[in-house]
This record gives C-alpha cells, structure tokens and sequence, in this order.
C-alpha cells in the first residue's frame, strides 16, 4: 500500500513502521512446532492491505510533531490489532464455508475445520499476549472491550441468518459491532498514544468507526456483486449463508409487491444473478453503495485537524480507498 | 464439591470464593443481547467441579494465614482460568462433533458448529477482558503465554490425528500443554497472588501441571472405558477422531506381532469394545491407570507445607479426586 502513497517523509515513517510490525507479527507467531509455524505462515499470506495497523501509525504520526517519533505501543497495538483481524478471518471463513482467501486457499479448505478453529484461537490468544506485552492494562482492557463488542456482533448475525425481518438499524447494529469497533479502536489508540486530547481521540475513533461501517457495506456488495478472480476470495457467500445485508434490506423496504416478493424469492433460492438483476433494477444497490459514500463523507467532515505535515491529506485518501477498491 | 469438604472455615471460606466467582462470571457475561445471553446461560449449565477456579482459591488460602482475606485478583483469576477452560469445551466439542456434556446437549449440537465457534471466541474474549480488570500486567502476560501453550498443544494434537506412530513423549508433550499448564498456572497464580515465595510457587506450580497430566489421563481413560450416562459427556470421541491416548501407546510400545496388529486393527476400525479387550487383556489400561496414580503420588509429595490449618490436607485430597473420580 505504501508504494501508493505520496512520496514524503509521512510515507517513509508509515512504511518503516509496517516493516516493523510485521517483523512483530511474525516473531510473535514464532513456535517451537513446525506444525504451527506452518499454519502462522500460511496465515501470513493473507497479509494485504493492512488498514488496520496503517490507521494506527497513521493516527499516531498524525498527533505527533514533524521529527517525532511513534511509541513502541504503537507498533504493538498495530500488530494486535491485525491478529485479532486474521483471528476473525480464520474463523470467519469456517462460518462461511470459504475456500479462497487473497486469491490462495483457506485453512479450513486446506487443513479442515477444526485445525482452522484452533489456529484462531492461537491468533486470538497470541492477540491478547502481544498487547499484553506493552505492559499497559488500559490497552488490555479496552481490546478486551473490542473483542467482545466484535465477538457479540458475529453472535447476533448468526442468531439473524435467514431472517427476512431484519431492519436497517439492527444491520448497523452489527456491522458496528462485528467490523466498526476494531477500526475506530486502531485509529482511537494510534492517536491516545501519540497524547493528543480527549475530543481529538475521540473524533478520531469516529472517524473510524465511519470508515469500519463504509468498508463492510463495501465487502457486502463486492460478494454480490464481485467475481472471485478479482476480488481474490470465495463471494456469494453471504446470500448462501442467509445474511442479510444492505442493498437486500433497503431493497426489501422500500418496494413493494412484485419487485418486493422477486428479492425475497431469489434469496430464499439463493439465486445470485436474479437477486443481481433485481437489487440492480430496483436502484437498492446504488441506494446502499451512496450510503457507503455518504458514511465516508461524514467521516471526511468529521476529521480532526492534524499536527504532522500531510498526514490529514492522507488520512482522507485512505477513507476514499475504502469504497473505491475493488478487492 | 464443597460439601464434600470438611466442614471448617477454610471449607466456608472455598465455598464463599467459589460463590462470588460465580456471580463474576456470570455478571462478566452479561450482554445487551438476549441471543447472547441465552447461549451464556447454556454455557454455565456445563460448570462441574469447578477444579481449575477452587485451585486458585485453595492455593490462595494456602499461603494465607489463619484469619487473613484472599485479594480481589484471586476472584478475577478464578473467574478467568473456569472461562479459559469453558471456551476450551465449547471449541473441543466443536473438534470432537460431541452431542452431549455435563449431562445436556453441547452448542454445536443445539445450535451448530458456527455458532460454538463464535461463542467459543466471546468466551476467550471475555476471559482476557476479565482478567485485564485487574489492572495487573504481568497477569495478562503470563495467562496469555498459558492460552498460546494450550493452543499449541492442541495444534500439534490434531496435525497427529491418526498417527500410529505417536510416541509417548510427545503424547506428555501434547498433554502438558493442552490440559496440565493452565491447571498448573491456577495454582502459580494462587499462590503468588498471595504473597508466597518463589520456591512456593514453582511448587505449587508444578503440583498443579501434575495434576493436570494425571487429569487428562483419567479422562482418556473415561472416554474409553465410561459409558455416556455416568460420564455425562459423549465418550469415545478419541477413537472416533484418531487421538491415541496414553493406553493405546502403551499398548502398541509393549506388544508385538497379533496383540499389537489387533490394537493397529482396533483402532483403524474404530472399534470401541474390541480395542477394550485387547487393552484389557495386555494390562494397557491398568498400565495407563498406574501412570496416572504415580503422577498424583509425586505431586502429592512435592506439595510444599503450607500456611493455614488444613489446607494441605484439602490440596492432597483434591489430588486424590483426580484419579478417583469416574465423570
């Protein structure tokens, strides 16, 4: 992702930093049995666009002086945070039966289900030890907070797949909950650690909680509407496993009659190209891809002013990013 | 269990701690979310004899004296090793396609294994946001180093599932890790929590590792010898899942030719009564038995003395229960 951004001292200080944390990430997931070292590095072949650990060292640089270095927290919370987002997409891809992740094959395909559970619980744990050892128990506790948070959100998906009934707001419910939390907690904590002000943290962790929220409306419609050579990972699987997302709800709410019961018999058939045809026709995709934008407006809108040289300009790149990929 | 003790004030004093364990449990997971809820208030159906949470509380009171309180982290241990150890159920029964435990249907059975393996996780999660509540960092850390151990062990348990040819270092190798530290670090971090020496708590520490192995043992033996109603879980799920255990090792290490082609055979075959007979008849099972006593007898006999009236005497009767117990 660097090689993208502008070429400035910024750049430079987010790439090094990367460089370090995933130096961190690898040696932590270092083991004693080639059993496990062979799963951890197949795990790290799913590294990619790293926005997570990037908001992080970007938050912090951008609360820091031009000359000013990160805290070695920083790179810490930035490898925590993507474990416990690997951790997710191992298991996520169990509950999704997925076969391909980053254009190579899961764990679960690959080894069976039950090495892809324990391998994320390995993530998981190995998480909470790397985070533990800043030292610091306010950072345990609040990724504690954040693993719950993410943890119920998946559990009320679950408990809502196939529910034809579900509403918008119980959408953004979990979609806060399951993917936003960790994104405004990575840009929450790069900024308290770089000791910016209450109100700076705090909009900063709005800011991304809004890119989280725009990011999963994003991922729903690139697994309807994406193929898997180019989003590089299984799609349609959330039509096959029941989960309602927004194009589909709006498109349920807002129309009537025969538009109305076409979506809820091509879902129920789950029957990608007519539910595609359908939503299409209805403007429900449009209607949910402009609620992205909108989100990543407001969070634009919302972002604080900086102290370091470019670092604000790209902060509002890497929220464009976030609706413009394609993978 | 603790009507079972001796009715004197360390007796009083377990069953209080134990009590409030309990409610912090419990309050630790209490949800905004009637789905969680639900599945929380099943998981608690599966507390038993509450082992790993009563160590802490005994190893405590210990190293304690006569009239002296255990600390508030005591609890906050106890609360988190029992949750430990319930996440560790929901994913083992998850790997193991069990239908029952603790006398109930498990989570995968009720309500699939996608929901057990998220439930597994907010369990994990809350168990480190729990622990983090104390404020203690070295707490975090060294609970993250046991759940990395525990991880591993089962990792590298399931890469040599229906390996004949597990040796058994490597079967106390796996057992070490998956089942013995964290029974061991409940009673490293009673103890330490209570002021004991370093001596004292490596002690302690390795009485409670030795227990741990003679534990899983025990339970090796229960899946091949109970039957589901007086073990009240699902049993021959070692068989079932290729995971050779300590009889079944000693068995094929100690025989040749029919005797130990009748076990290969048993075991490829899956067949439960036969791989009985045949480990009966070679003194396999009361070999494993044995082992099991022996490493209850060497704990028992490095226990250091302790501070409070009566609690080496309920620490050796704990010991005792591991390899008595037949559920």
């Amino acid at each position: 992702m660097s090689a993208a951004f502008p070429d400035n001292a910024l750049a430079a200080d987010i790439a090094a930093g990367l460089s370090r944390v995933e130096t961190l990430f690898d040696t932590q997931l270092t083991s004693a049995f080639p059993a496990v070292n062979e799963l951890c590095r197949h795990v790290e072949r799913y590294r990619g666009k790293m926005l997570r650990p990037t908001l992080v060292l970007v938050s912090g640089l951008a609360f820091t002086a031009d000359g000013e270095s990160l805290r070695p927290e920083h790179d810490i919370v930035a490898g925590t945070v993507e474990m416990i987002h690997m951790a997710t997409l191992v298991h996520d891809d169990v509950l999704d039966d997925a076969e391909v992740r980053r254009r190579g094959e899961t764990v679960n395909f690959l080894r069976g289900n039950e090495t892809a559970v324990m391998l994320g619980d390995y993530l998981i744990s190995n998480a909470f030890h790397l985070c533990s050892r800043a030292g610091d128990p306010a950072l345990n506790l609040r990724l504690g907070e954040v693993t719950n948070t993410l943890c119920e959100g998946e559990l009320v998906q679950l408990s809502r797949r196939h529910d034809l009934s579900l509403d918008e707001n119980t959408y953004f419910e979990i979609v806060r909950r399951k993917t936003a939390v960790l994104v405004g907690a990575a840009c929450e904590l790069g900024t308290k650690l770089a000791g910016a002000t209450a109100a700076e943290i705090a909009a900063m962790r709005a800011f991304g909680e809004n890119l989280g929220v725009a990011f999963q409306i994003q991922d729903d419609l690139l697994d309807l509407l994406g193929d898997e050579a180019t989003v590089g990972k299984s799609i349609g699987r959330d039509l096959e496993k029941g989960k309602l997302t927004l194009p589909m709800i709006l498109h349920i709410a807002h129309n009537q009659g025969a538009d109305r019961l076409a979506a809820l018999e091509a879902i129920d058939a789950k029957d990608g190209p007519a539910l595609r045809r359908v939503l299409t026709r209805s403007g429900s995709i449009d209607a949910a891809r402009a609620r992205a934008v909108a989100i990543v407006e407001d969070a634009k809108r919302g972002l604080p002013q900086t102290r370091r040289a470019h670092s604000r300009e790209l902060l509002l790149e890497l929220a464009n990013r976030v609706v413009a990929r394609e993978s």
